[in-house]
């Protein structure tokens, strides 16, 4: 790891391999940079122009460039292995990490985030560790939590619902993809009390299996196909029932999840049985109040459809009253990577470091 | 059209061009060959051992050969106009036609079935025009009926459900795709009075949009994307209630079709909400009931996923319960195009004409 | 068309959908923006910090948003109709046009093209009109040009050959997609003579095809296919000849095009029979000699996948001598709406108008 | 391995699962079902009227259902491994096995096919053991060869070239994809002797790299990307190389595969320099008599596209001359795992068990 430096330039690189951000620029570094979900934060983090990206680690790979494991993403830098001992020096020298986008499996995040933290760097942690408040939840769905003293530290990072406690949070636990688009399908309705119960049908596409190589992934196999996973167990459904709880509504949710052939893109399909009837001027009104001025919802007039929203930070959501069955439908389309994952974490990035949320995401 | 005979053979085709059928085969035409459901059922008639493929006609493209337009199908045959008046004579020369596959769009079937009728020719018809036994309920989604006199002949032609009287039909009308998968997930439990509440969430593969050009077919937008459309409001599904209200189950349901990129392939996830406690063992039990011996539906121990289906009649169902909420799971997948439509319209007409149901078909 | 502005803003959009561009910006309109080319082309404006899209124009679609018609490129403008008396009088009230990227096809652009020059305004043509100089080249391969007097006005743009005249000329004719990956292959040895002979083998996405609608683009047509077109018969041929002529090597190019499906990216595999020996060491020297400091063309040590420079304005070339045949081999890799088409068209403007040629890019 | 029997049946399951061939069929078992290859060659052989696929194995796997594996084959067989003992005393009890198709890696391959050999079965190799007759050749490019003795007694398994020694062979070596589609497409300009010099360029589906977990398989990298490969170096090389040399016309050649994202499917395009002049009508007349007759190979009058040989037997060739360059371009289309490895495994036992050559292909 490096000292602090206005640009990045890697040898005989042309102008795309410099990095051009603000003179005091916080600095971060990416743990878990070989997976789907690092190395697009650090791609976000690389072009991004008030963030310097000061490392990227890796548990595998260490040595080879980010650049060539992805060429797309264009960040020329070498991945290294972390060097807690090195944060903990360049700290007391006044050159140190300011933050640190952590993409572990769970159960390997929580330790390094509480390295980190031992060493003052704020975190935004990918992985499920800090994402359930309850810690039985936690133990019942993951097994045993290596840090459960730090529940305490972490604000969930669905930024829209909980922007204020982002902002001055250490530790934020990134949502999982499927939570981001059903909780903000789900809050206005939550919030108003009017959820009896709920199916959510959510789709995604391949890159949601991330860098794992096997029958799910393989195009032969992952394409011409649809094919439901996880059916009554998505580990995502504690904390959609987490969230939605905090809005009020405490209730068992069906989730199911589906993979579909696609790349990148997530559709969450959310059938409410309503407490009451809603009429689709209520329904309007709901979803307006909620997302009205926020700058990555957009409440739309159609369906959206995924690619609507590909490689961006945008939910689109649109809610309709089925008046031949009385229940509310909701429709949330988001990039499963981005929004879904690794863009939110810049969201969130910018929240904390007192950035306008949007920068570097337009 | 052309007189019987026992092998057709294009001009300077190979051996793959020449059909081979038993002698005194019934003579089968498709009208409305060219699209992906007429031509799908032009190839396994002229595949099938059985029939005698004795004409492909075409509302447009005629003059063309069939293997022209769908290579992969290998039908070496001409499109012609359909011609009543042929059919008529050839009928009173004992050279006629025994039955007909119609795949016309819904409103224009109906005439020509009627006119197929007339000259004693047995119907399979594709569209939605004889599959509603309720004509208010045709009319509220379709509009007028060209020949609400012919409704009462007709038979649902759901195989499983309705075996007998598609034996003895003279018109058998093809259940859409969405139905069949939808109805055969859910007719065990509809059969037993156990669904208080229904949604159907349902994926399809881009083939469900026909031979239609538009934004809806153009890969370079279907592609990564994930769309659901007619919300609220697909008019499959008065057909699937008024088949679970024949099992004793009226009640609205929530349909919601979905299209996903793939050619053919289709998933209806079906999240039932019980009357009453229904046990795993239950639930197996009447699945068990409803579809041992059935020789295409397969009832699974684990989620199918739609490629293990494709390019066969075959249906794949596997059922669930919650303990979690408490619902019932049941996800179906069929090739829309397949058991979706052509190939269980060759499944009716081998029982229409006392063959072996599996005839042509594994 | 609209006064001078330093923002767009759509009514009732958020954040996302306001332009912000430097004071005193060029001022650009996109004519023909509703097909794929001319749409990106305004997504790349309108996110550009240093021209103003000022309109875009459409000879269908007129009223429509533009980010309804793409989502993605978020382009919150509606579609106008091209007014040349517009035009003219904003010229002469100090308000006008600077420059027009031009989406029409053949035939049709030439004429608009003369309009604009008549009132000053800079154009970048994304047709084949004025791409070769030899007029009848231009009619052999087009018919009748409807503007041949232009013709000595234009410079072709493939910005790594003809900077200079690019950042002079009114009118700069876009190179087609093939012939920008095929010219940037060859031209290290076209301009070092050692072309004996050469076969092009170019596959490319769908949206290659355009916003165009039939059996090449139907996801269930064009997917699992590969299909060569235009067989001994691309308009693209005289292009790159005419190109590879002005470097010293004029011969008959066998350029051969193929659909393969994937959306957007291109691949030219180039197989050159060497007029003399050439060393791997001589091969790397004549690449290096022509990219090194090049900020869009890569030359790397591995076959490039056309994945590696998805959306973006790259160019990667991986060139290699086969001891075995004594062919020299250069494969071509980049998106064809991106470098192949409307972000080339943003590198020549930024050129134009004394910008980095980066600007916007990256 | 079981005892011969008229059918299988699998437990519990329906009539799909119920194999029907003639009485006294040849007995065959695939060594090596669990991969693509394989596992197709048993789903043809599972369907073939007039053989018993008598039994399935696996160096992997043992103990699971084939139709657990590769669902759609629905070969309803457990995977056993292969035990050489049981062939010797079956074979000496007169209830042996009469033929294997072996789907092994190369160098695995050549011994298994020598231990079955040494037991009277006659196999075909799927591998490339067996397909260069040149042991030198077979060295440079693969190695040691484990039984180079059992060379001489191999034929090389492209059917339409080498029928009637194939017919009497005990060994054949199934060509490789690329071969198949080369050496057809230019078969007819090598026995003519007009070939001067030939460029092939390849591309294939993403199935063509098997069961094979890893970035060349991954659909959210493969998906979207056209990647050269194996540049300058690929084994099929020689292959094609011997069969040209058969006929007449010994020269290297210049061959280059590509994948491009879909499942099934190649095309060999071939660039012709010939030695003279060949008319269009020559150049039709070739073809007409090398492939008038031919069960499998259609000379088309249109550049094919893989789609339409999708799932098929066949190969689909389109020829023309250029009268631009003076070139004679040749394309080629099969499906790779079809054609070009498992049908043609079983177009090949067809004829080694005196059966017509298109048995269970059609």
């Amino acid at each position: 790891m490096s000292e602090p430096r206005s640009t990045h330039m890697a040898p005989g690189a042309g102008p795309g391999s410099t990095q051009t951000f603000a003179e005091g620029s916080p600095r971060v570094i990416v743990a878990g940079a070989t997976g789907f979900a690092g190395a697009l934060a650090a791609h976000l983090l690389w072009r991004h122009p008030r963030f310097e990206l000061a490392a990227v680690t890796g548990r595998s790979q260490g040595g080879q460039r980010l650049d060539d494991l992805y060429p797309r993403y264009r960040v020329p830098l070498t991945i290294e292995e972390l060097d807690l001992d090195w944060l903990s020096n360049a700290s007391d020298m006044g050159c140190g990490i300011d933050a640190a986008v952590v993409a572990y499996p769970h159960a390997a995040a929580a330790p390094t985030v509480g390295a980190l933290r031992e060493r003052d760097v704020r975190v935004v942690d990918l992985s499920a560790d800090f994402r359930l408040a309850a810690l039985p939840t936690y133990e019942r769905w993951y097994g045993a939590h290596p840090r459960p003293d730090l529940l305490g530290e972490a604000v969930y990072g669905l930024t829209e619902l909980h922007r204020e406690q982002i902002a001055a949070a250490n530790i934020v636990a990134n949502p999982g993809c499927y939570p981001t688009a059903s909780v903000l399908a789900l809050a206005p309705l939550a919030r108003a009390g009017v959820i009896a119960d709920v199916v959510i049908d959510a789709k995604q596409g391949i890159s949601g299996a991330g860098r794992t190589f096997d029958e799910t992934t393989h195009l032969s196999m992952a394409g011409e196909n649809i094919l439901p996973y996880n059916v009554a167990a998505h580990r995502h459904t504690p904390e959609i029932e987490e969230q939605l709880g905090l809005l009020g509504t405490a209730l068992p949710v069906q989730f199911q999840a589906h993979l579909v052939p696609l790349d990148q893109g997530e559709m969450a399909s959310c059938y409410v049985t309503p407490t009451r009837a809603v009429s689709a001027e209520e329904l309007r009104e709901l979803f307006a109040q909620a997302y009205d001025g926020e700058p990555f919802v957009e409440v739309v007039e159609e369906p959206p459809g995924v690619r609507e929203v590909r490689e961006t930070n945008f939910c689109r959501i649109f809610a309709a009253a089925d008046s031949h069955t009385g229940k509310l439908l909701v429709f949330s389309a988001i990039d499963n990577l981005w929004k879904g994952t690794s863009s939110q974490a810049i969201q969130n990035l910018n929240l904390m470091f007192g950035l306008p949320e949007t920068e570097g995401l337009l």
